[in-house]
């Protein structure tokens, strides 16, 4: 018997954001592994068995579900948003190229969701509704000078910028620093927006300028977006004013 | 009584892609607006009215469906993907910008939905698994200028790039030129993948080198993935390779 894995995206916190392809995988697998607090979010089936797992441990993981496949198990391993953005399908895909021989002939499938960046910004209008770019502000795995360049090349070409991972207890003034960069080629009016655990019981959505960005709170639940030179609110009586980036995207237009 | 828009994202082909969310909006809207194709995949209900539209009309689309939902009724308007990624929500935001002050007033919800470079990706494994740009090739909004720019800025600095509208009837030249940029910047080696009509019974996925993307031929229904000097190939038998870009998103690493 052969086995499988599906490397599955939930979307954001909102079951109602967990696409049918992916329901079906989690029903049909004989063993769930995942970051302790995704698979939380996973309701318990007869016959299952879960694999929680700390936060950073993405390739042993990775490796033990690939394992647990490899045995002849059919194996979901959950992925909060999209498996492919800033999630466990790069470290999937990192630990079968670094792996035995027999991961690469088992039946890999990923699943896509909704990433984070799609789900704050709906909750606005459209702020990523022209060219942009998603970065990660972490710096565990690459170097600040590189992520600089990258926020200076993104933000100087009028991309919009979706920020992942912008800060935690362990990278605490990358985020100031990003936004300090950021100002160097963009606006003070420019629209900054804080998502934070959207689509959870404690979301919480800010709408700020980059100029008083510093003075919002972010954590490691949260997302930014951060807009282009192009990017427009548009104010509304007793609502939160609309986010969007024009679909010319050309500043100015 | 108050009417309401939803901007549904339908996501790509597959209608197990189509969040709860999204369905539970079409199955209680009153009116249906949107490109004929994509209405095409949203089953008939009895008692809906359906307003398809061609291609290349959203503003008129957009505005029609506020008309309806300011006269009362619950209205949703679909586009394919996501409605925040080159799709109807930016449209939404410039009509109400642009119209009457009624428009504001409205209980207007945006409902995200898987994109169709995260469908792509996830097919082949993980390319957009480091920091990423979305591009769209049409010029039609836009400068070819800004758009040469944009894919500079992007290559340069080590993004990975999804294109969105690669290619069109009035636009045949675009992505042919777009490659032959890139190719200033990144290794003929660079993996690219094309994904076409993904989620739908026409589906083809290819994977080529940017050395020899010129002779893989695209529409308007191809997403195209270029790679960054960091994403990698994977070998397996009898099985197409995986593509990922690794963590670190730095090349060489």
């Amino acid at each position: 018997m052969s086995g499988r894995l599906a490397v599955v995206g939930l979307g954001p916190g909102d079951a109602r954001w967990l696409t049918p392809e992916a329901e079906a995988a989690l029903a049909a697998a004989e063993a769930l592994f995942g970051y302790a607090p995704y698979l939380d979010r996973v309701p318990p089936r007869a016959g299952q068995r879960r694999h929680p797992s700390d936060n950073r441990q993405e390739i042993d993981r990775a490796r033990e579900a690939l394992h647990l496949a490899a045995a002849g198990r059919n194996v979901a391993l959950v992925s909060g948003g999209d498996p492919g953005v800033f999630a466990m399908g790069a470290a999937v895909c990192e630990a079968i190229e670094q792996g035995p021989d027999a991961w690469r002939a088992l039946d890999i499938r990923f699943l896509p969701g909704v990433t984070a960046m799609l789900a704050v910004a709906a909750r606005v209008g459209a702020p990523l509704g022209h060219d942009f770019c998603a970065l990660s502000l972490s710096d565990n795995l690459k170097s600040w000078e590189t992520i600089e360049r990258r926020l200076d090349a993104a933000a100087s070409a009028g991309f919009v910028l979706a920020l992942y991972n912008p800060i935690s207890r362990a990278r605490p003034w990358q985020l100031g620093k990003a936004f300090e960069q950021l100002r160097r080629h963009l606006p003070a009016a420019t629209p900054v927006v804080f998502g934070r655990a959207v689509g959870r019981a404690d979301e919480r959505v800010m709408i700020a300028t980059l100029g008083e960005a510093d003075r919002i709170a972010a954590d490691m639940a949260t997302l930014v977006i951060v807009g282009s030179a192009a990017t427009r609110l548009v104010a509304r009586p007793d609502r939160a004013p609309l986010v969007y980036t024009p679909r010319t995207g050309d500043a100015g237009s």
